[in-house]
């Protein structure tokens, strides 16, 4: 990060805002949909309650817990509780520091952690949502063959470097690191992201 | 919007902004992916070249066209054109002064325009990806007797009040709206606005 000596591009107040908070992040014991919040709240050095529910006992404590949403993951700032994954990945990068306050390189960081999560869902499909052994395998041959080469060349093409909005690591570039390690390492999956030299760049 | 008159709450910045830009959102003739972000650039008076597809005219001519995640919607801004029609609302909400600039507003309003997307992609998946009748019909008994009802008294449950978030309109009660007039009204969607007063009130 190029800028990390300047304050220019730092904002300096979030990790004083981000102190005064007290956060809880309740998900299950996987990375999954928190890996991402948990990856960027750790870069930021924010300091929060890492709950990790085992899945018999989520189910067994599900009616008691505040689901905003009635899943997981949630965020409790303070006495409120906030649902939807990508909502609080969006304001754990706001608190630290990696959401751009630029609009236009903010819509590019959107764009990049929405496309990615596409190729997220389409493996959780695949993988949570397709029980049947030959209809599994035909999603992921369209996953190898067809989605994810096709969307990882149009993700490259984005990258305008040294990370994809230009000199600033953003929440894309945090989001790109987790999904390199949680969901291309899937066995199932064929496609190298050594094959995406600019992507891999990041990741590295 | 009882602010409407003050320019505490209202960035006033954001049209003169805005009128430098030149903007043009590509998409089909039909609300879609599109809609929400047509109705925030509206609401902010806010210029653009809308452009709308046919499907064979589309489908012939997508190979010239700029779509850098390879489907529609795109904004171009200026010389460059963007993706992921979420990504493009929440910059178009940022325009217009809908995007909350208090994180945990923002947070608020992401949550629920995440969720209203997932009971959005629920009946594109049912209409446009089940030819088959009776799996089709399937979908629309679990949305219309456990999906719908249940997200969206969560959904009445997050207003704060007169609108999702409090005294403001943000980008989430415009897509509410859009949510009302283009998903709701849906012929095999049996459930009814009216149910939920509170966000029947927003839509009001």
């Amino acid at each position: 990060m190029g800028c990390s000596q300047s304050t220019t591009a730092t904002p300096t107040a979030a990790p004083t805002v981000a102190k005064a908070l007290d956060l809880e992040l309740t998900y299950f014991g996987i990375p999954g949909r928190a890996e991402f919040i948990r990856l960027l709240l750790a870069y930021g050095k924010v300091d929060f309650k890492d709950t990790r529910y085992a899945f018999p006992d989520y189910f067994a404590n599900k009616s008691s817990l505040d689901l905003p949403f009635g899943q997981v993951p949630t965020l409790r700032v303070n006495n409120t509780t906030y649902g939807q994954s990508l909502a609080i990945a969006r304001y754990a990068a706001k608190l630290t520091g990696l959401y751009p306050a630029d609009p236009l390189a903010a819509l590019e960081a959107d764009a990049v952690v929405d496309a990615l999560v596409e190729l997220f869902n389409a493996v959780v499909d695949a993988v949570y949502k397709t029980p049947d052994a030959a209809q599994q395998q035909a999603k992921f041959d369209t996953i190898n063959h067809e989605t994810f080469p096709r969307m990882l060349r149009q993700l490259e093409a984005r990258v305008v470097g040294p990370f994809f909005t230009g000199n600033d690591v953003t929440f894309a570039d945090v989001y790109l690191l987790d999904f390199f390690h949680n969901t291309l390492s899937n066995d199932k999956i064929t496609v190298a992201g050594t094959d995406f030299p600019k992507l891999q760049a990041i990741v590295d």
